[in-house]
């Protein structure tokens, strides 16, 4: 099932629209529990360069390789860097404004398509790249299970997934560590967090995002086909994961 | 009538609290039009220190003399400098907690009240300031003229208000043009903005903030023993009015 994005509920294409018609822009995520958090670097981060990107971001860079599958790729800096550096790179998005941006940007391969409707023929890439906590893509635990199946089917043999995402419980937020708790009584992950985008009137639909710890993240991945490598930290919460595919 | 402002409504001052307590935080102002804005400087602005405040601000200070009366002192910065400088400063906020961090900073005369139950008798200021666009919180062109009349009774001869609004008309934003001639439609002034404050899970009332162009101010004042001295530009939509008491 093909969910076709509204342009009002793009809210996050048209924030990425604004800011690359030189706007300014900020986004705002509201989670279910009416919880507000103003991403104030949000959309100039999407579109920041190499050289201004943080450390593990850079360092998460040698891991990719041959072709790529860049999924959430936003105003497409990822997918941007590495066809520069010569790879084979497809970005997709959810968003028709995203994968537009990423296209005049000089993309050559972007399409809009939602993770849920990704389907490649088997051996089609080599490196899946999820950055900008786009682990959280996943959605949840079982969601998490299934796509990992799907990527192990559409990847080559040593293929990898270079995977960021944010360990939620490194907080002392009392409004978190409350929803976490919450989350856990009504049999979702801790980080399983509900969460919708606002960008002026613009309002996406509600959506699971999946934020998790290292621990939470091997459990994930036990039986799929695909396993730890290493794990690159930050200066804060978030890591990239780089996953190796097994056989 | 005097609405107390529970804890959980506090928007505002659990905002100024928090920053006050050193942690990272940022307000968001949402309109009845689901338009949504984070005001990023927001909290930082509100405790700024003479030397970093915009200078019409500065400028507009060497207007305040005598017994002063600061309408929605937030987190006390005028009238901690006001008081600094030698002068009777009062400070009033609808934000109980905003009360408390001004005081904590040194303001001696602090007391939670917010507009509408305003009561001083006559004579008791020579100047009252509403800075940080507090002019808003006249609300609507009926409660304005309305309070306008009662700080004609409880002010001395000369006095002084200072009050800073931003002219609404003074942008290129289709969703503000809009919501300027949605809100004519209905009978109100275009910058009577239906808003309210959202930090984290808190979230205050809805409240009317009112925006004017200088010819509305002007109208505003007309008969009720007010009118514009003189107006101190910013660099942006933001004006100071310098309004002296007739008689």
């Amino acid at each position: 099932m093909v969910k076709t994005l509204k342009p009002e509920e793009d809210a996050y294409g048209q924030e990425i629209w604004a800011y690359y018609q030189g706007r300014e822009v900020s986004e705002v995520v509201e989670r279910d529990d009416g919880y507000i958090d103003p991403y104030a670097s949000g959309p100039k981060a999407y579109f920041a360069e190499f050289e201004d990107w943080p450390s593990h971001h850079r360092l998460a860079m040698d891991f990719v390789r041959g072709s790529v599958l860049d999924i959430g790729c936003g105003a497409g800096r990822h997918s941007l860097f590495l066809q520069k550096k010569g790879l084979d790179v497809l970005g997709i998005d959810n968003s028709p404004l995203a994968i537009e941006v990423s296209k005049l940007r000089g993309l050559k391969k972007a399409r809009v398509m939602s993770i849920e409707d990704i389907k490649f023929k088997s051996g089609s890439f080599d490196t899946i790249v999820m950055m900008g906590n786009n682990f959280g893509l996943f959605g949840s635990y079982e969601k998490a299970r299934k796509l990992l199946e799907k990527f192990h089917e559409m990847t080559s043999r040593n293929a990898r997934l270079v995977a960021e995402t944010v360990d939620p419980y490194k907080t002392d937020n009392p409004d978190h560590l409350r929803y976490h708790r919450h989350n856990k009584e009504r049999g979702r992950m801790g980080g399983q967090v509900r969460i919708r985008i606002r960008f002026r009137k613009y309002v996406s639909r509600w959506f699971d995002y999946l934020l998790v710890s290292k621990e939470e993240m091997k459990k994930i991945l036990r039986g799929t086909g695909w396993e730890i490598n290493q794990f690159i930290d930050s200066d804060n919460a978030q890591y990239i994961a780089i996953i190796e595919r097994m056989s």
